[in-house]
């Protein structure tokens, strides 16, 4: 994995356009302030319009697509996947100035790099991926630091430009992330195991609960904290995960099968009475999981 | 499921012995300060007594379980489960006074209730089990308020006394919690459900993930807040969940069971391409999830 520090640079741009004003497109809006002369924000809602423009976290608001990116130097997509890939695909490209960085923020990246490396030649396109979230979406939750820190992907077209490259890594070095550059490809196995995953299982415990509810509603009077954070991720946008679903489907399979060999590895152990190989398993998973909290706990710092 | 409201009443103690000073032995010794006259804490740790002692958490710490608990006019046994079974069956039973109440905090609660079932007429034992948590673990982390407004299972022995039922919730109460009054086996197969169940996912999707890092170790550096959430119970105390496992294997395994149900129809929404059905079903269980979370967040008020 390739750090981008060698080929960044000091960021500046003169016209911003963020398409899609939610908590990670406001946050990105936020953290570009220092680095763009105008910001200028895209949303079909008017409210979502007025909300960031009231609290400074865009200079100009509009709905029309044409008159969002038509002046822009930069254009940050941060929409559903699938709403990004249409834009690419049909509305964006005759909107676009010559030498425009368009990057986006979806959450897999096969299907949008696929679009990007159709766009004119004057277009410079990459992915992007920023490993960051909270419990809430929405522009009103949108913060600059959310991002400091975090590991932000880029996955570059079949052009593969250096100059392209070394644009997108100027940006989120300048809002205090930290480029990994990847092939598309790879990031969407990679997110499929850590986030898409979680979130179906997420999903099945929350499902399983219900089921048992049925029986016997006291389910949801004594869940407590350990069910409150394992159901958290089933409370994630629909249509978000939707989108991530149907670009990804093979990898999600996949991770998903391997979570079964996993589960059925445990429960065999737990079945068979096997204490010695239950408690030398669940202590390698605990030993793990607590290495890699502790490695992003001091990456935080 | 029964509010014990009608049968509580102040609660005061003049001995108060806490078996086992960890996060919750801890945080029920400070809940209960006001109410007892003099806490006693019994722990084999020295470093744990001492810390106990000097912040006021216990007024007198001890390693030696009769001297601990012959004073005693209340007790409460917070210990991993097969170390509080031990206890009722051998250690505890000649040591202790006339009239005293046995309460413990075990998570799960057949086998305890049994062995309770056992101890001589003269002592009062009741099962209990405060639904409450955090991530870390130790005295050091203890509070009195995470008790607070949080369900306290209470579940009786075949002896079923009022007079031991009516201590037990007036204890309850008088820390903040709320009293619920349930059989064993039935408390067994709820927390199956919200806590045993997400232990056991939690452990294999961070053995998934541990998995496939050996293909590409990049899982570790962009899993983020969605991944530490589902993945936090993986962490948890492997001597108090092999006891939890190992006294509650059927429910467990039931549960386990009805997950894989779960999981297969979500897989079998996501390969099939059923767009309108998977949106359906993740968004009920979405629903499912936000207003129990609304509700507990109501409650915590």
């Amino acid at each position: 994995m390739k750090k981008g520090n060698i080929l960044g640079g000091a960021f500046h741009t003169s016209t911003l356009t963020v398409v899609g004003l939610g908590l990670m497109g406001g946050s990105l809006a936020l953290a570009l302030r220092p680095h763009a002369d105008t910001i200028i924000g895209v949303d079909p809602n008017p409210e979502t319009l007025a909300y960031a423009k009231a609290n400074g976290i865009i200079d100009v608001g509009t709905d029309d697509l044409r008159e969002g990116v038509s002046q822009a130097e930069t254009v940050i997509l941060a929409a559903p996947v699938r709403v990004i890939v249409e834009l690419l695909e049909r509305k964006l490209v005759s909107f676009l100035r010559y030498n425009t960085l368009v990057i986006d923020i979806g959450s897999t990246k096969q299907e949008i790099v696929r679009a990007m490396s159709k766009l004119p030649i004057g277009i410079h396109a990459i992915g992007g991926h920023p490993m960051a979230g909270k419990e809430h979406s929405g522009i009103q939750h949108a913060e600059a630091r959310i991002l400091i820190g975090r590991p932000f992907v880029l996955t570059p077209t079949e052009r593969r430009t250096p100059a392209t490259l070394s644009r997108a890594v100027a940006l989120v070095e300048s809002i205090g992330a930290v480029p990994v550059q990847m092939d598309a490809a790879r990031h969407d196995q990679t997110v499929a195991t850590i986030s898409h995953l979680p979130y179906i299982i997420s999903s099945a415990l929350v499902a399983t609960t219900a089921y048992q509810a049925q029986v016997d509603p006291a389910v949801w009077q004594l869940a407590s904290s350990g069910f409150r954070d394992t159901s958290r991720l089933a409370s994630s946008d629909i249509k978000m995960m939707m989108d991530i679903l149907g670009t990804n489907k093979q990898a999600v399979t996949t991770m998903l099968a391997f979570f079964r060999m996993q589960l059925a590895q445990l429960e065999a152990l737990l079945i068979s009475g096997d204490e010695v190989g239950l408690v030398n398993f669940l202590s390698a998973i605990r030993d793990t999981r607590n290495e890699w909290w502790l490695n992003q706990q001091k990456g935080a710092k």
